[in-house]
């Protein structure tokens, strides 16, 4: 039996969804485990049987390799990755003599690629791949390396257990991403990340099939990147934590190395104060004393009225330009404040000569100078928002943090533009929000040539809530729902679905090296001194981060704030929400919510993830998961004595043990088919508002699911024969 | 109530650790938390009350702290280390604003240093201080900054919460170290460690007070040190993993700035693989072609009869010796095999010319050499035992792989020695073990002035079977309590609180940013790929790895071997240990084993360890734990079909199970009072015997508190009025 998707195009895609979804979970047929690729590919059929990597029992593997046309070093190095990994997934030395020793005769990988990849590369590289696995061989075919390294992660994904044995499901992926550009944007400024962190962030990148490392390395806070001409950037502005040049080559080739752009992003000319603090002859203002701890908008910025401040940047440019030898060249351009030009009486004199009545006209001259230095230093500007303006040639490139109509603005105008606000991280937002927001949405009014100057989207990582210690779990698994948004068909919206594979490579990632799971953990465990921390984290399991924006209102957060509390604990969208959603589903699936308490709460995170289990099964799973809140509770308030970084948690706590009180009593009514008192409804949905109140900057994922159990408590949907 | 400690010299403490022990559980008095100090420090006397560092029910802090006499850069980095950590303990960012800004009235904590630490750090520093802590104020007195950073990390160890308030209990602490070489050594040649993983392990060495980091920087399975003057070194022998010149100097600034000494050891002329396949002249043999994947003794030998190898040894030793300024420098000297030598005609024809017979004086010869050429660059040698020669000036300091006897031997020749064979980490051996071995045993027959010739000990940690993910497991906690062997007095030999200290500060070394706890956890989660791998946690809590030799036997491990199985993912000397003896010694204390099964087991981490549990206690928790295995071996059979690199894990998962039905059933006859059948007994320990064979690389750590168990049941201790 063989089942058959077309290989699909965006434009003709709206019905692939389904079949996609049909092809990937019916080859149970075949394999026991449903496949788990993210992101999608564009096309796959799912074939007969499966090649065996290991045998069942273990035993060493005839697993080997070849290439039938070309391969060069980065191809190499990334084939033996690739093998090490599979031997990790498959069971682990039995590979390792091969890898060093590919054989020419009938190999079990062969990997056809036509051409070596491009020395640099471009957003006009092709990244397509086929992959076909049949019962005696994988053929991994290729037009160049890139898109040989993104059939690699593919092929890792395959790889499953069956009857004991190690296999690759029979299949034929034909596979090309949607956009060219599918960046993630990391600050090291507001909290500095160390290589080692860097490097595992871009295998991550590289899992999950992202293409651009967008480096923001310089804002108000710091300055991270070592120049030998101006030394003091990082001396006197960085408080010591910076990236030598050495360090700053060695992130570009590992990038390289693992098929991802590494574009720098030097801010100019606001969120300047670490330059001006470095070199005050830069600014029309007194000089910075100190870096600034309070975040947001400081009126620092550089003098675009000096000829000194253009040859400084040249002279950068050329310099950084070097090091990060892509394309193009990150200017930032946004949040500039013009109060210090219009304090100055020379800049504002050459305001009125030039016939400039704002500072935002004045920015888009010094964009003019920026755009002639980068050309001269063959490079491509790229910035936010703000640089857009007519002066400027179509040959810029604008990276939207305003928003989706913003960017459809710009491709209007004819310039091309990368999308980002749905994806900041630090919003919080549930994987699946992010998944759902597209660059060109389903009922995008643009022309299609409109279309196709909106090459993709970043993933943005701000850091004035995250250290090193949060980084990964800020990140991952998010940002592969957005990767998959990314680069599989506009069509593919299967939220339900996506959180199910979403899991799977999860798990993968964090055995590939990212620290997600284990890194919050392990700050559980080092706030209670407690080797194993089990209340907190029944807790933590059922709560999420407040955004950025909540955060820095209610904690003011600032360069000075220890990011070590309960919300450093706990991670965005954790799998709580699906897995209640999902139990709550196999009792109350027909319940709708009265009146949401607030329009604005998104739903759409609040989906069953995996098989519905069976109604009893359900309300056994909630009654041991309410039980365990329960003494998660009593466990707690005595912890939290000893903790006094934990002194927040006293309410989120004690609100933990009263949902559990909501939750067993509305269990209770359901099984005895009985009908609660007719005040109970309210008085369980007023426990529940009181959750969804802030503290501790964290709020609770399960309230929608626990309000729907109530409604079907109180409305007996038992009695009525659900 | 007051009690005091004689302050007390290594020579007259055979008395004192009753003494201490009870000064620092006795202080409960005063404080709800027992003292955990670690290592015991010389001298100290518990005060009444304690000093507020955070308020109870939080608010900001006035902990404050200014220099009573002089500060340099060093110390006020520490100061503000140790400041942050004590923020993270008690409470946060209350202390941020005072981190940068000592006052100089009345502070909290008065740090009076009498001068500046050395430039070099040597081995005559005086490492001493004392520490006062009233509940007005902390006094910390030096005589240098080394001490005083030795007293921060005793006052970050005596903080704790008190009522809801986080407080330093008064004391008097008078503390000077009894060896002034307290090493750990790392081998990075046979796998790798990155940068950070190296600056981990100098933040727990700093934590534990030891002072000499030993770098095994190259062996026959590469070279990881950059030398510019000899560049095919790295570029050739170390597979492109190695520490460029700027990552040496960033380790020894690294070290410096928490109280370590950095001694390099470049080993020769033996272990040299690495050194000829880059360099083939510097040997009497054929050129090399690769690095051996095999572990062992290679035949590969520098020539000692060559002047360009001296040449090319004294340009690498100037170069090294200016990166690592330490007075040593480590020529290794270890396993030298003579075959090269003897089947090369020239260094046959000069063996004959000196009149050598054996290989051993040939080496003599070399390292005589190598003295030369080390005093012209101001370096003292140290080497392993075979550079004992009388041909050796006495200025050569000796480290001992062989063990105690053969150290004083050396002593009584009038060689200074450092003792490392008992402290071998991948001996596996327990925490009681290690820490009961002594440099200096009591009953020494050195005289006082050979004694003075032993300097103290090394940890070592070889890495023929680590690996970066392993690493810290294997490390900590186990060095802690070798720490306090070569710090503490000699009297100082209560396993049991050894181990309650080391448990608390295994958790603060784990908050210092060690992975010791959340590695291993880690790698199980990987292996399974399960969020939470509960019942192989279970399983890996009761098993420890054998130790190098067996592993090495049974898994023939080479440099292809991958470290992530079973043994990979359990960590030497458990908790459970010590926990399931304290429950068995609850029930049956006075039970002696009527004959071990095997006399060279070592029972000394057999110890209860905190509070003894009533006897009801004790077998409600046993129960538990039984029940848990019981159920963790169902799960682990099911869990190993879809791991292939668990495969080998049945057997003991089978165990597991076993070993709860010896335990259920011997609580069984326990509590009805009734007494087996006649077989039962040897049928229980025929289990046991089972479970003690060599299985997965692992070996249970219950077995001997199991087979007390047992005997207790069949001898009807509650019978007998027990």
């Amino acid at each position: 039996m063989k089942q058959e998707t077309p290989a699909c195009m965006p434009s003709k895609g709206i019905l692939l969804t389904a079949a996609l979804a049909l092809a990937l979970t019916a080859s149970s047929a075949t394999a026991q485990t449903p496949l788990s690729l993210m992101p999608l590919p564009s096309s796959i059929t799912v074939g007969e049987g499966a090649l065996t990597v290991t045998p069942a029992g273990g035993g060493p593997s005839a697993f080997t390799y070849s290439y039938g046309q070309t391969h060069d070093p980065r191809l190499e190095a990334a084939v033996r990755r690739a093998l090490i990994r599979l031997g990790r997934t498959c069971g682990g030395e039995v590979l390792r003599s091969t890898i060093d020793h590919p054989t020419p005769a009938n190999p079990s990988l062969l990997i056809k690629v036509a051409a070596p990849g491009a020395s640099l590369q471009t957003i006009d590289e092709d990244e397509s791949y086929q992959l076909r696995v049949t019962t005696q061989q994988v053929t991994l075919t290729a037009p160049n390396d890139l898109g040989a390294m993104h059939g690699l992660e593919t092929l890792l994904q395959l790889a499953t257990m069956e009857h004991g044995a190690c296999v690759l499901p029979a299949v034929d992926i034909s596979d090309v991403p949607r956009f060219r550009w599918r960046g993630f944007m990391l600050d090291v400024s507001r909290h500095f990340e160390p290589v080692a962190s860097v490097e595992r962030t871009l295998d991550g990148m590289a899992a999950a099939k992202l293409n651009v490392f967008h480096w923001h390395l310089s804002d108000d806070q710091s300055f991270r990147a070592e120049s030998k001409k101006y030394p003091r950037l990082t001396e006197t502005a960085s408080e010591g934590e910076f990236y030598t040049q050495d360090q700053l080559h060695e992130v570009v080739a590992y990038a390289r190395a693992h098929g991802i752009r590494v574009v720098p992003e030097f801010d100019m000319p606001g969120h300047g104060s670490s330059w001006i603090m470095a070199y005050p002859e830069l600014a029309p203002q007194a000089p910075i004393a100190t870096l600034p701890v309070v975040y947001g908008m400081p009126t620092a910025v550089l003098d675009p009225t000096r000829k000194t401040t253009y040859k400084f940047i040249n002279t950068l440019v050329e310099e950084m330009g070097r090091i990060f030898p892509d394309a193009y060249f990150h200017i930032g351009g946004d949040e500039v404040r013009g109060e210090a030009w219009l304090a100055d009486p020379q800049v504002a004199a050459f305001m009125k000569k030039k016939g400039y009545a704002k500072p935002a006209q004045l920015q888009a001259y010094f964009n003019q100078q920026l755009e002639d230095i980068l050309k001269k230093h063959d490079k491509k500007m790229i910035g936010w928002d703000e640089i857009l303006d007519p002066a400027l040639p179509k040959t810029i490139l604008i990276q939207s943090w305003r928003g989706e109509a913003s960017l459809s603005d710009g491709a209007r105008q004819g310039y091309q533009g990368v999308l980002s606000a749905p994806y900041y991280l630090d919003g919080q937002k549930t994987s699946a929000q992010m998944f759902l927001a597209d660059p060109i949405p389903a009922d995008t009014t643009l022309t299609a040539d409109q279309q196709k100057l909106i090459l993709g989207g970043e993933v943005c990582m701000w850091a004035e809530q995250l250290n090193n210690e949060t980084l990964d779990s800020r990140v991952w698994p998010r940002t592969m729902s957005v990767a998959e948004r990314f680069w599989s068909p506009q069509s593919d919206r299967d939220v339900s679905d996506m959180y199910r594979r979403l899991r799977v490579n999860s798990l993968k990632l964090e055995e590939l090296g990212l620290r997600h799971i284990s890194g919050p953990e392990t700050v559980r465990r080092n706030l209670l001194l407690e080797p194993n921390p089990e209340a907190l984290n029944i807790l933590a399991s059922v709560l999420e981060p407040v955004d950025f924006h909540e955060r820095s209102k209610l904690q003011h957060t600032n360069g000075w704030t220890s990011l070590d509390r309960l919300v450093d604990a706990v991670v965005p969208d954790p799998p709580s929400r699906q897995h209640v959603a999902g139990e709550v589903d196999a009792i109350a699936g027909n319940v709708t919510l009265p009146s949401p308490p607030d329009p604005a709460v998104d739903l759409s995170g609040d989906v069953p993830q995996g098989p519905t289990p069976t109604k009893e099964v359900a309300i056994r799973r909630l009654r041991q998961r309410f039980l365990s809140w329960q003494s998660a509770q009593t466990r707690l308030l005595e912890d939290v004595q000893h903790t006094p970084r934990l002194s927040d948690a006293v309410t989120r706590a004690g609100q933990l043990g009263q949902l559990a009180g909501v939750g067993l009593s509305s269990l209770a009514y359901l099984e005895s088919h009985t009908a609660p008192p007719a005040e109970w409804q309210a008085q369980q949905m007023s426990i529940l508002d009181a959750a969804a109140q802030p503290s501790a900057l964290v709020r609770f994922t399960v309230l929608n699911s626990m309000r729907k159990l109530v409604v079907a408590a109180a409305q007996g949907i038992d009695r009525v024969g659900y």
